[in-house]
């Protein structure tokens, strides 16, 4: 400790929000570069090499052999497969001395493609798995939570390259067997989720989600074992209903109405239903949506859905990807003079509002796109806005007086909405992602013509899997998880050291005995920090011993004139003494213990 | 094998010049992602593992700690230091989404001196040496050789803190003495040489060259222990002379005499010396440079040197660092037209082509700024352009006729100039620099404010030093080093592999042995790469293990019915049969010997 690069602070961070920021930044595991950019200093590196090697160990057990690419890329294979336009501005962008579109890899996909292209013909080559633990580059909008979110980070990538969907099957599995093995070691919590694919493309996809509060990923389950992030969500489709008997639309009066709670604090103030109280899931809410595509193109659409949930941005991104989506600004809404703010209603939106005789088109700038919640299904009634103001329209029925141009998920998910697979009622959680496996398809092997002969001499485009660990984002997870109010509390398998040995006091007899029990223990093949710093009080070194949180802390001090020495066990807070003659095998008998 | 991911090619790549190159790309360790930019194979990223596995045991024994910092930085640092503006091209500049100025880092020592900076306030801190192994980023002009000249590639850089020159003397000493181990211990022949620090700024600098024909250095030596590279190289300045008897300057015609051949021959034949010949040495050329400052401003400058001389532009492009140079084009000469063509001499340069009342300023458009080598000493007498079409003057004498605006290192330097340190005559040679030690002193302490208070309370700057190795380099060094006709040869420590085991033929029991053998070895401890491919041919299996170099080769076919196998040393071409029973104690001995 006395020449160890290390400080440390007693002041969280500033820009510090969640525990493990604080901590890794006040340890001196880490320390910040550039908004979302760290700098790794010696304890973080340990523990770092730990996560990757627990990684690494189990890529190799699954048969995945280990490459490495660059980070920094030229432009054509990520414009070949679509993705320079689609990242938008998350992707880092830049021009070589002689102006060549390069760009710093968020992902590899790519590469990995043409690599295998470059060197194989044949399904005898196949299956194939490669990975990589490599540094990447996301420009995100809003680096948050140190490690968790960062600008440059380390992934683990592992690609699978398969001749047929039954050998991508079994790849998928195999790798998903390596995740579940991988996180068990590190001693992670998880729920695996259903996930969308988003930009990503392909069919079957699941996330590695830890639960955690700070999570930014929001995620359901239910009693049967329906595990989604939130993107993924479907909503059960309810039956289509007889209009038959209900009555003819018909507007009302509905003064200072402009949100859903005072409209039906107006409908049952002076329009009461007859049977029960009107709510807020008897009316219809227009929610106004700028859409950008990845070509920086603008267009205003809007989402129907019943008025007792609001638009959740993140399900409608995923529904919408490529594109990004916000509220839309009243620089939006002076396009379209027929939204009136607070009583949009069908009328204007959609097929109703397009003369008859010519088709809908997408880019079409006249009219408005309108997408329906699944739950808006034909003959049901709503309270929706009359495009006046002060007005809106009673007992409008879906199907009969007005349609949408297709569904879509953007609706919120809420507790107690049933799992689409009807396995009961859905709880809400959050969590972090750690992993994220994709069954990717033909996607990226089309688009840059990887393909090999098969068993009939015929060419075949090869079938992929896409396989991501956030490895940088795994170890702030473990930090996130093992930690209380006096520091980190690192488990034995991933700690930078195993012993921290603090030598306590001004007796020389003290130093030497903490020095040679520090070299036994090293020599009996333990990781030890030795606080040998001798003008540091003790409260000093074991509030540092406690922050830096090695599992076993062995302070020689005081009892050192009666033969004992006192082992401290971080995660337990307990504390015993041992006979200083059994320090050594003791310590490293609880230490194999402690590695399992 | 059969499942490995590698295919050997039997042809060069089209780009590739070196031998390294050729054959890491042809056996399967790095193929090209864009120019300078390379991906890792399988077997590669294990030969580069070795490699950094030698540098990191070597640094951390000379109790160097070892950090990681980003490779995407913010400007500001940069600019601080200068170096923003002084990479000029060599620098991948990038903006993020908020239009922020970033870069990718070519080397960080402003990130040392600011995480120093930030962390660090006393002299007790220090001394403090600190590393990082991590890719690095240069966007080099002509990237070539594969991994010798990148432009993304992997170094190791070191730094060390210290309060007093003294303290940076002994830190420069203990990394001298660790680069020395290393290079020893990777086999790497190599020439410690004194050199300029160029845009590093700093004072005493030391390259570790390994000489080979193919090295982009030029380097110089003597019998008595001299050397340097060659922008390192100072000119013994000789004696003025006497110029009291010396006859005036006189203009003679020597029509058609552009070269400074023509000139002699003319000289000879029309105005003969009396006591020897006129030659090349006795003319003074005068060759007229572009000089282009970081900030992109162009200016001509001339440069006078010995007629038997070319200026180096390497030389000179290190004496006006952090400008760069080239010939002046007809573009830059038609600002001047004073300057004629194959007759410039000195009238129309430097002092003597100004006002007596106007002093010399560097920016002065109007006058061109004149630099002598510093062999042309007062009292020297020389034949030079008369600034008039076929016109030269005769013994104009330096000092008494003309002089520059100072001396210049620009000279080629030739076989047999003698050492700056009397130590004799120098020969040439051509090398790679693999390593590059520097004493930075105080510049980027300065430039960033690292202070940290000494013993008496007050705030010192501190002194730095800046130490790096080019890994990906050195491994390209190594497989230029070791290897013929048939591929590559590694030295068994940095070999991918011990031991590559062929089978052949189709003989089950030979395909059992091998596979039985291979899986000994291996636990025995031996690294094995096991060619179990059933239907390639002997040939083609012994044409891949000759590639691929690894330093045993272990074959079991035909001779197995008489219960030997063969083991051949890739090295030496040798071989010699084993009886099959001893193979595993025989070959696992000669592995341990070969790694010392």
């Amino acid at each position: 400790m006395s020449t160890l690069f290390l400080r440390t602070l007693r002041e969280d961070p500033a820009d510090a929000e969640v525990a493990s920021h604080k901590l890794l930044v006040r340890a001196g595991y880490i320390r910040r570069a550039a908004p979302g950019i760290y700098s790794w200093m010696p304890l973080g590196l340990k523990v770092l090499a730990k996560v990757e090697a627990v990684v690494r160990e189990e890529m190799e057990a699954a048969g995945s052999q280990e490459v490495h690419f660059p980070a920094l890329l030229g432009k054509d294979p990520y414009e070949a497969s679509g993705r320079w336009e689609e990242y938008g501005p998350n992707l880092f962008r830049l021009q070589d001395r002689k102006g060549t579109d390069m760009l710093l890899a968020p992902t590899h996909e790519e590469m990995f493609t043409l690599l295998v292209k470059d060197l194989y013909s044949s399904y005898k080559d196949l299956p194939l798995s490669l990975f990589q633990i490599q540094t990447k580059y996301r420009d995100e909008a809003r680096p948050r939570a140190g490690l968790l979110r960062g600008r440059e980070f380390i992934m683990k990538d592992a690609y699978t390259f398969d001749i047929d969907d039954a050998g991508l099957d079994a790849a998928y599995q195999i790798q998903r067997e390596a995740y579940i093995r991988i996180f068990d070691r590190l001693g992670i919590d998880y729920v695996i989720v259903n996930a969308m694919s988003g930009a990503m493309g392909g069919s079957k996809s699941e996330e590695f989600l830890a639960p955690t509060e700070i999570g930014e990923d929001t995620f359901v389950r239910s009693p049967g074992g329906y595990a989604a992030n939130v993107e993924a969500v479907t909503t059960p489709v309810p039956d289509a209903l007889d209009w038959t008997d209900a009555p003819a639309a018909h507007v009302e009066d509905t003064p200072d109405t402009p949100t859903i709670e005072t409209l039906v604090a107006a409908a049952n103030a002076d329009h009461p239903r007859p049977d029960r109280p009107w709510t807020a899931a008897d009316t219809l809410k227009n929610v106004v949506i700028a859409a950008t595509n990845p070509a920086g193109e603008r267009g205003v659409l809007v989402v129907g859905v019943p008025g007792d949930r609001d638009v959740d941005m993140t399900r409608l991104e995923a529904a919408l990807a490529p594109a990004t989506v916000e509220p839309a600004t009243e620089e939006d809404l002076k396009v379209h003079p027929e939204l009136v703010k607070g009583y949009i209603g069908p009328g204007v939106l959609g097929p109703q509002a397009r003369p008859a005789d010519i088709e809908f088109l997408a880019e079409d700038d006249a009219t408005i796109p309108y997408m329906l919640d699944p739950r808006i299904v034909p003959g049901t009634r709503w309270i929706t806005g009359a495009n006046e103001h002060g007005k809106h329209v009673f007992d409008l029925v879906a199907g009969r007086d007005f349609v949408g141009d297709g569904t879509i998920e953007a609706a919120q998910v809420c507790a107690g909405d049933p799992a689409p697979d009807g396995s009961g009622p859905l709880e809400l959680a959050r969590g972090v992602e750690i992993g994220h496996i994709f069954q990717l398809g033909r996607k990226y092997a089309e688009a840059l013509d990887l393909k090999v002969l098969d068993v009939n001499g015929k060419q075949q485009v090869v079938t992929m899997g896409s396989y991501g660990i956030g490895v940088t984002r795994v170890l702030a997870l473990l930090a996130e998880l093992n930690n209380d109010e006096l520091g980190l509390r690192w488990p034995a398998h991933v700690a930078p050291v195993h012993v921290h040995v603090v030598a306590t006091g001004k007796d020389q007899e003290v130093f030497d005995t903490a020095a040679r029990l520090a070299t036994e223990l090293e020599d009996a093949g333990i990781e030890v920090l030795y606080d040998d710093r001798p003008k540091v009080s003790p409260g000093v070194k074991f509030k540092d011993a406690e922050l830096i949180g090695a599992p076993f802390i062995l302070v020689v001090g005081r009892g050192l004139a009666d033969g004992e020495v006192e082992l401290k066990v971080r995660a337990e807070g307990s504390s015993e003494n041992l006979p200083v003659a059994d320090a050594v095998a003791t310590v490293a008998a609880r230490v194999e213990r402690a590695l399992g």
